[in-house]
């Protein structure tokens, strides 16, 4: 449902019309748009946001990139469950009512949902003149085919996808080590895995994946099961400066990995034989470790410091 | 999908389950809840938060007040197309990690959703320390069993429903007034319109309805469609106190009228014959005027001056 007030709510509307004929759902709108989804699979909402990743896209108005900051926050996690995203609510957060940045935004979202087949099905604007930055809160249906369990095997290999640098995480700690200093890697966007996952499913059987953001390589631990995941740093992927930079300026070691995603921005697991065709096969895929019987422990040879981090 | 990486996202998640046995979906969760719907209606889907109210909620730690403004925001306007909710996405802005207050937040709206048979299908906590208060954005889907034009008819008595006060609009404009003063008024919660809606609809034959919030009594003029709507306020519905404070504080009249609900928080139309039968019955809804041939306008006899308003 989407009835914005502002003054030019119909450019805002006619973004928005764009995205509504799609093979997936169905829309009539006669004042309001009234959804019927062409299937009938089962399905999984997913929220997300861009956090104060957000202040820096405000001050440097790269609108964009802060939609696919918030496009990549939930598609990503939809990929975790092979999701096919198929509508989206959003919510943009604005510190005043700038038509020009709120139609850049709505416009981008509505391209990138147009090119993805994603209906915009509801949406709000909010004027808040006490927020510092902005942020782009989105919901996403998706719809499953085939469910599996998301789960590390003991014998796979783990192969990691390189990060577009810091994504959409950890800037509460970034704004703390930097304070006012700019940095164009504060606004570069997170990479969309979704459409690489859902080819190699089709391919390869994949065993357990993770989407690195908040949390970071400790979110690997909801997938062990038992078993522990060993990480180490001899691999083809080169992280960012940015991140050697953060730990040059402060952070430890252990934070970074709880923080960061070090330049892994997606770690997923299959047979050995598998991981290396796909790392021979992918430029930007490499064997990042393995999954070995255990206590249920994350161990990671860190780039940093060449010691071991263990969560 | 719900994978909160909180230290006491157990807590969370405890909270969150106790929504997924309702009668409209089957929710089966392993790692991530899958939405299976138990029906194929049409669906409608809305998002809204509470904007800069957030910030007195914040202060003053009204949290189950905060959940309340959200559902109503969002709940109000799916009874405009008679819709029932029955999934929600919730994505919670905090300006710092108090544990205590989002449990208090999570637990109150899994209170009423499960009150309301709504299962909460994905989130988010954001803390975002350069927000001054807090804000929650539900996205709320709800299925549509009988769809009919929204609109006014010429002949129509318009009936107005009380409101609790200020709702979750106009907060700026409240800020500006009043400044550093605080006034209960201000984290009063928003009235849910929705049961009374639907109840009302089963029994008699609605034509238009609005639910008066962000610009208040302009929202009106999409339902004419050609004719007036003529509002008066010779009624037994008082309004609060705050309404005639914000005007004697400088607010003038038409922006009164624009900004603020002015004690009637929804206004439908039905037939002269139903609306006396309906004003009769429920001791908070009035017949506050009428719908005549006319050119697209909303009139109002203004309460603060006597004088009449036209949008």
């Amino acid at each position: 449902m989407y009835n914005p007030t502002k003054p030019y709510k119909d450019q805002i509307l006619a973004e928005i019309k764009k995205t509504w004929q799609t093979p997936y759902v169905s829309i009539k709108a006669d004042i309001y748009p009234i959804v019927k989804a062409k299937f009938s699979l089962p399905e999984i909402d997913h929220t997300d946001g861009i956090g104060t990743k957000g202040i820096y896209h405000w001050q440097k108005r790269t609108f964009r990139n802060a939609v696919l900051d918030a496009l990549a926050m939930n598609l990503n996690d939809l990929a975790l469950v092979r999701a096919v995203p198929y509508k989206l609510s959003n919510h943009i957060f604005v510190p005043k009512d700038d038509n020009v940045a709120i139609l850049a935004i709505v416009r981008a979202l509505s391209q990138e949902c147009q090119k993805r087949k994603i209906a915009i099905t509801g949406g709000e604007t909010s004027v808040q003149n006490n927020m510092a930055g902005m942020d782009i809160s989105l919901s996403v249906s998706g719809f499953i085919k085939d469910l599996k369990p998301n789960q590390f095997k003991v014998g796979d290999a783990l192969l990691g996808i390189k990060s577009n640098g810091l994504h959409s995480n950890g800037f509460t700690k970034v704004r703390e080590i930097f304070g006012s200093v700019y940095k164009p890697d504060f606004v570069k966007p997170t990479a969309i895995y979704l459409d690489t996952i859902l080819a190699l499913n089709k391919k390869f059987n994949i065993h357990g994946m993770m989407h690195i953001t908040g949390g970071a390589f400790t979110k690997l631990k909801s997938l062990l099961r038992g078993a522990d995941a060993r990480i180490n740093w001899a691999h083809k992927l080169k992280p960012q400066p940015i991140f050697k930079e953060l730990h040059q300026r402060g952070v430890l070691d252990k934070e970074m990995y709880q923080t960061f995603n070090c330049g892994i921005g997606f770690i997923f697991s299959t047979s050995e034989r598998e991981a290396k065709i796909i790392s021979a096969h992918w430029p930007d895929i490499a064997i990042i470790g393995k999954v070995v019987r255990g206590n249920s422990r994350v161990i990671i040879d860190s780039m940093f410091s060449g010691c071991e981090v263990e969560f």
